[in-house]
C-alpha cells in the first residue's frame, strides 16, 4: 500500500520531536501499521526552523492553510498549541474531510465539543492522546481498554511542573519560589508559569479525564481550579509527619449528586503508588466497578514521549481509514446520542478529608475551641499534632486532619476558627483523599 | 444496529464475572460500543452451574462444540482455560468464520502462532487481552499506544500469587512455607501451586509480551524460567537492608545479540515504583526509545478483573466486525510478514547483577577468597555485608552485591567460592536489576 501522507502544523518541540521519531522508527512504525507513514508537508512560521532533512521528503511552507487545504494530504498534525490559528485550521481540516490528530488540550478542552460534532458530521477523526499525560496512552486504556467500566473515579498528576516542585519540596526541604526559579532554569516551566502552578494545565487533562471517563460534554469552565502556589514547606513537612505526601490532582468522581470536577494540592496516604510519583512524572488512577484500581505512569511531556502519544493516534487513524465512521471508538467514549447531562458538582457540595494548619496563640483552651467548632458542625478530628512555637513566636502552629466533611461546613468551620481571638491569621486547608 | 450475539465456553469464576459485569454494565457497554452486547449462547459442563438468570437470555449447554458450531453465534469467548479441549474449540470457531476472545495464557503462549495464522487466513480476529496481567489494559497500550517505539525491555510483576507470598515474607518476616499455606486457604494459589510459585504462568505471560513487543513468533518453551520457591526470609530482610525489594519478574529486553526472555526473582531498588506493587496487584513497566519508562499496574487475575479484559476485547471485536481485516491491529502487534526472527539470548549470555549469600566458616581470609574470585572473573563489587553469626552457629552469612556480569561468568564464580574450603554449602544468588 502507499504509504499515508500527513501534513504536519507546527515544528516546535512536540512537531520536532514528531520528525525524529517518525524518521528514526520509520520501519518499525511500518511493521506495525501495515504502510508507511510519511510527512508530505509541514507548516511552520519560520520554516527555517524546519528541522535538517525533513525539507528532502516534505513540502515545508509557512502557510498552514495551504497544508490543510492541499488535496495530497490525508491526516493534519496539529502541534502549534493554543486556540488562534489552530482552533480554525482544525475546523478547516475537519472541512475539507481531513483527519486530525492533535496535542493541544487547551483546544479540546475549550472547543473539544464543536470539533467533535464537526468531525461526526464529516465522518473524520480527531485524535488526541497526546493532550493528556503526554506518552501515557491514557486516552486508549480509558477509552478502550475499560469500556467493559462503570468508571467510579479517576485521579491524576498530570502536571509535571507543579509535580517537580513539590517533589524537590519534599525531597530537600526547599521553598516554593526557590524550586519554581529552578524549574524555569531547567525548561520544566514556562517563564510565565501560571497555567502550570495554578493549576489549569491540569484542569485542560481533567476536563477531558473526565468526559471519556462518564460521557459527560467537555466542560472545562465547570473545574474549581486551586495551583500549588499558596503550599509552603512546612505543609510538605507536617504532612510527611502524618504519613502523607501532597500533590497536584485533577480528580473526577461520579457520585449521587452529581459529577465531582477539581484540581487543587492534596494529600495522599504514602504507601499508596501515586504518592511516590516523583519528580516530572505523571500517572492517573482510575478506578473501575469491574476492574478496581489501575494504573498508568509516564513521562507527561516532552518532545519524544508526546510524539509517541501523537504517532499512536495516527497509526490508529490510519488504521481506520477504512473504516466505516459508526464502528470507530467515539471521541469521548460514548456514542454522541448517548452522551450524559449529569451536572457537575459544584465545589461546596464536595466531600474529602482536610488537613488544616492553625496559628494558635499559646494559651491553654485553644483546642477545645477548635474541636469544638469541628465537633459542633459535626467534623470527625483524625489527628492532631501541636508542634512546638518558633523561637521568637508566640504562635504555635496546630495541624488537624478531618474525616469527610462537605466543603461547605469546611468553610463555615474555618470562618468560625479564624475569628477566634485564640487564633491568628489565615487557617491554611489542604484536601485529604485516600484513593482507596 | 441488533446486538452481537456472544457464545461462552465455560462458567467458571472468569465465565461468572463475565456474566455478571455483561449484564450490570450492559447500558454503559451499549452507549460505548454502540450496540448490544448479549450472551446468546453458553456451555459448561455442569450447565447447573449456570448463573442465576442466565438461562433466561441464553441457550445453556454442557456441549461447547455446539455453540462454535452454532452459525448465530459471531463471537466465541473462550474462557474454559487448558489445551483440551480449549485449543480444538477455538480452531473450529475460526475454521467457521467466528471471532475468538480468550483469557487462557497456556493457549496463547504455546499455540498461539498456529492459532493467529488459522485466523489470519479465515480473516478473523482472536483477542487476549485478559491473558496477560488479567484487567491491566497491557496488551492494547504495547500493541497500540506504544506504537511509534522501539521497544527496548518490559518487566513485569505478572504472577499475583506470587507478589502475594513474597509481600507477606517482606512486611511480616514470614516464612515461604506459611505464607503459601495461607495464600491457598485465601483462594490465591491453587492446590498444586506449581504454575504459580515456579514461575510458569509468569512465563506465559512473558512469552505474549515479548511477542508483541518485539514482533517476534511465540517461543514459550525458550524462556529460563526459576520460580519463589528457593527463596528465604533472610534474603527478603537482606535485600531490604541493602535498599532493594525482591519481586518475581518476567523481563523481555532486546540486545545487540538477542533477545533475553526470562523469568526469576529479582531485586529491584525500592525507590522504583514497581519495587512497591505490593500483595496480589500486577505491574508491567515498559521501556519505549521515544515514551521512556511507562507502567500500567492493576489487578493480574480474579473474576470481575479479569471479566474487564474480557468484555474490552468483545467490544473491540465488535467495532473491527465490518473492518478490512488487512486494517486490523495485528495480532502480535506486527504485520505477519513483517515478523522478526531474532534469536532468543541463551541465559549463559544474560548481563545482570547478582545478590550472593554465601555462608562462610568465620575464619579471617575468607572476604579475600571470594572478592579474589569474583575480581579474577573481572565481576565488580557493590556492596559487601557480614553478618553476625547465629548463636549457635560458626558460620557467617556474607552478603555481596555486584554488578553486571554474564550468567556464564557468575556460574563460574558460584562453582569455584562453593569449593572454597573456607565456605559452607551452596551460594544463594539472586538477580539484580536496576530497571533504569
Amino acid at each position: 500500500m502507499k504509504p499515508v501522507k500527513i501534513g504536519l502544523l507546527g515544528l516546535g518541540t512536540v512537531g520536532g520531536g514528531t520528525v525524529s521519531v517518525l524518521t528514526r522508527n520509520a520501519e518499525e512504525i511500518a511493521r506495525r501499521a501495515g504502510r508507511g507513514i510519511i510527512i508530505s508537508h509541514a507548516a511552520a512560521k519560520d520554516y527555517n526552523r524546519g528541522l535538517k532533512g525533513l525539507d528532502q521528503i516534505a513540502r515545508i511552507t509557512d502557510d498552514a492553510y495551504g497544508v490543510v487545504n492541499d488535496p495530497e494530504v490525508e491526516i493534519v498534525v496539529e502541534l502549534i498549541g493554543g486556540y488562534k490559528p489552530a482552533l480554525d485550521l482544525v475546523m478547516t481540516a475537519i472541512a475539507n474531510g481531513k483527519h486530525v490528530v492533535t496535542a493541544n488540550k487547551a483546544l479540546i478542552a475549550t472547543h473539544g465539543n464543536e470539533i467533535f460534532a464537526a468531525a461526526q458530521k464529516q465522518g473524520v477523526t480527531v485524535a488526541f492522546e497526546a493532550a493528556v499525560a503526554g506518552g501515557i496512552p491514557i486516552i486508549k486504556a480509558l477509552r478502550e481498554g475499560l469500556a467493559a467500566n462503570q468508571i467510579e473515579w479517576a485521579a491524576g498528576i498530570i502536571n509535571g511542573t507543579s509535580n517537580f516542585i513539590l517533589t524537590e519540596m519534599k525531597d530537600k526541604g526547599r521553598d516554593f519560589d526557590d524550586v519554581l526559579k529552578e524549574a524555569q532554569a531547567r525548561g520544566y516551566a514556562e517563564a510565565d508559569p501560571t497555567f502550570d502552578i495554578e493549576g489549569v494545565d491540569a484542569a485542560h487533562k481533567l476536563t477531558i479525564l473526565a468526559s471519556i471517563a462518564f460521557g459527560i460534554p467537555l466542560q472545562f469552565d465547570k473545574v474549581y481550579k486551586e495551583g500549588i502556589t499558596a503550599i509552603e514547606r512546612q505543609d510538605v513537612s507536617y504532612a510527611a509527619e502524618l504519613g502523607y505526601n501532597i500533590k497536584l490532582l485533577g480528580i473526577t468522581r461520579k457520585t449521587a449528586n452529581g459529577i465531582e470536577l477539581r484540581v487543587h494540592p492534596t494529600l495522599i496516604p504514602e504507601h499508596r503508588l501515586i504518592a511516590n510519583v516523583d519528580g516530572v512524572m505523571n500517572a492517573v488512577l482510575v478506578k473501575g466497578d469491574a476492574v478496581g484500581p489501575t494504573l498508568y505512569y509516564g513521562a507527561g511531556a516532552g518532545a519524544e514521549p508526546t510524539a509517541s502519544a501523537v504517532i499512536a493516534d495516527i497509526i490508529d487513524v490510519v488504521r481506520a481509514l477504512t473504516t466505516d465512521p459508526g464502528n470507530r471508538v467515539p471521541h469521548l467514549a460514548f456514542q454522541p446520542k448517548s452522551m450524559s447531562n449529569i451536572a457537575i458538582l459544584p465545589m461546596d457540595e464536595v466531600q474529602t478529608g482536610y488537613y488544616l494548619r492553625v496559628h494558635a496563640v499559646d494559651k491553654p483552651g485553644v483546642l477545645s475551641d477548635v474541636t469544638t467548632i469541628l465537633g459542633d458542625l459535626g467534623i470527625s478530628i483524625e489527628a492532631i499534632i501541636q508542634k512546638q512555637p518558633d523561637e521568637d513566636a508566640t504562635l504555635v502552629p496546630v495541624i488537624l486532619l478531618t474525616q469527610k466533611v462537605t466543603e461547605k461546613n469546611m468553610n463555615e468551620a474555618i470562618r468560625k476558627i479564624e475569628a477566634l481571638d485564640s487564633v491568628s491569621g489565615k487557617v491554611r486547608r489542604i484536601r485529604v483523599e485516600t484513593l482507596a
